[in-house]
C-alpha cells in the first residue's frame, strides 16, 4: 500500500507514525507552572540526539480543549515560560503510576499528587524530579522548533541522577533499569527480549 | 550518584545517553550521494515529532577518520546535497542485515550490496528504499538544527509505504512487523513483551 501524506488526513498519519516509529522510549516530564503548580506527563515523541553537548528533543503537540479547539499543553507552557525541566525514566514497576499522570488534567493539577508520587528537589533546576525514577535528567530549554502543529522542544541536559543499583562501571545497567518503551494504541513493550549484535568490523 | 554534564567527558555522557533513554527506534536510512552511489545506515537518536505536518528528526553526528579528525557522516552529506531520504523500518527477521550495514564504509560503499538487499525504486524521492522493509517512509529535508558536534536532521514524510501483512484497518499491526529497538552497548530488544494501559479519563 502506498499512503500520499498530502491526501491522508493527520489522524489517519497520526496512527501510521504511532505504529512505524517503534518503539519509542519515554520521556516523563516533570515541570512546574509560572505560579509554581508542579506537572508531569508522559512523551514518547522523544530522543536523544547528541553528546556533546548533551541534547534531547521532545515533539509536544496541542490538546483539544471541551469546545473543539486546541491550546498549548500545560507542559510545553510551563518549558517555555520557565526554561527549565526534568525527564524522568519509566522503569517497569513505575508503568502505572506514569499512565496515571496522562490523563488530560487541569492546569491546577499536580500529576505527583494522582499518582502518589515524590517530588524531590532538583539539584540545578527549579522543577522537581520524581524520586521514585531510577534516572532522572535535569534540563534546560535549547531551542523551539516549531513543526507547524506542534513544537520541537530541544534541551540541554546539565546533570543527571541514576540510582546506584542501575550503575555499572560507567554505564547503564538494562537488567536493573527495565525500560519500557511506547508502542501504538494502548500498547507498551518491555525491554527483556535482548539479543545481542557487534558492530561489523573491517 | 549526581553526573554534572559540565564536568563528565563525551564519551562518558554519550554512554549514559545510550543507556538512559531506551528503547530507542531505529531509521534505516537510504540516501544517495551526489555522484548517485546508494547508502544505508541505521541511526537510533529518532523519532517522529509531529503528524501534521508529518515530520521526523534523527540526530547524526560525525564520523572519525584514521587521522582522528572528524568528517560528517555519508548519510548527512548525501541529505544535504540531495534533500531526500527514506527511513526504512527494522523488523527482527532484517536486523543481522541492519547490523552489517552499521559499519564504518567509505563512501563508494553501496551497503545495499554489503548486506545482500534490494533496493527499489522509491514513489516522490530519488533515494531507492530497502525493498525487503515492511514499511518505508520517504521523506524530504524540511530542517537541519546544529546541536553543535551533530546535526539534528527534520524530514517531512511525504508518502509511506506498508506491506499489506502489517496493514490492519488504518492501523500497524505490530505482531506482524516485529519491531527492534536499539539499547546500549551491542544490545538491541524485541518488542513481543507487550502489556495494555488505556489512557485514564476522568
Amino acid at each position: 500500500m502506498l499512503i500520499d501524506c498530502s491526501k491522508a488526513s493527520p489522524q489517519e498519519l497520526y496512527r501510521i507514525l504511532l505504529g512505524s516509529v517503534v518503539p519509542r522510549p519515554i520521556a516523563w516530564i516533570s515541570t512546574i507552572s509560572e505560579t509554581g503548580v508542579p506537572n508531569l506527563a508522559p512523551f514518547s515523541f522523544f530522543n536523544a540526539f547528541s553528546a556533546n553537548p548533551p541534547i534531547l528533543g521532545i515533539g509536544i503537540g496541542s490538546r483539544r480543549l471541551p469546545d473543539g479547539s486546541t491550546a498549548p499543553k500545560d507542559s510545553f507552557n510551563n518549558i517555555e515560560s520557565r526554561g527549565e525541566f526534568v525527564v524522568n525514566v519509566v522503569s517497569r514497576p513505575l508503568a502505572e503510576k506514569m499512565n496515571l499522570t496522562s490523563g488530560e488534567y487541569e492546569p491546577s493539577v499536580n500529576e505527583f499528587e494522582v499518582a502518589g508520587l515524590t517530588p524531590a528537589v532538583s539539584t540545578m533546576v527549579a522543577p522537581p524530579r520524581v524520586e521514585e525514577a531510577l534516572i532522572a535528567m535535569e534540563c534546560r530549554l535549547f531551542q523551539v522548533v516549531p513543526l507547524g502543529g506542534s513544537n520541537l522542544v530541544l534541551g540541554q541536559i546539565v546533570c543527571i541522577h541514576t540510582s546506584d543499583e542501575v550503575w555499572k562501571q560507567g554505564d547503564i545497567d538494562l537488567e536493573r533499569l527495565e525500560p519500557v518503551g511506547r508502542l501504538n494504541g494502548s500498547s507498551y513493550c518491555e525491554t527483556s527480549v535482548r539479543f545481542e549484535m557487534p558492530r561489523p568490523r573491517h
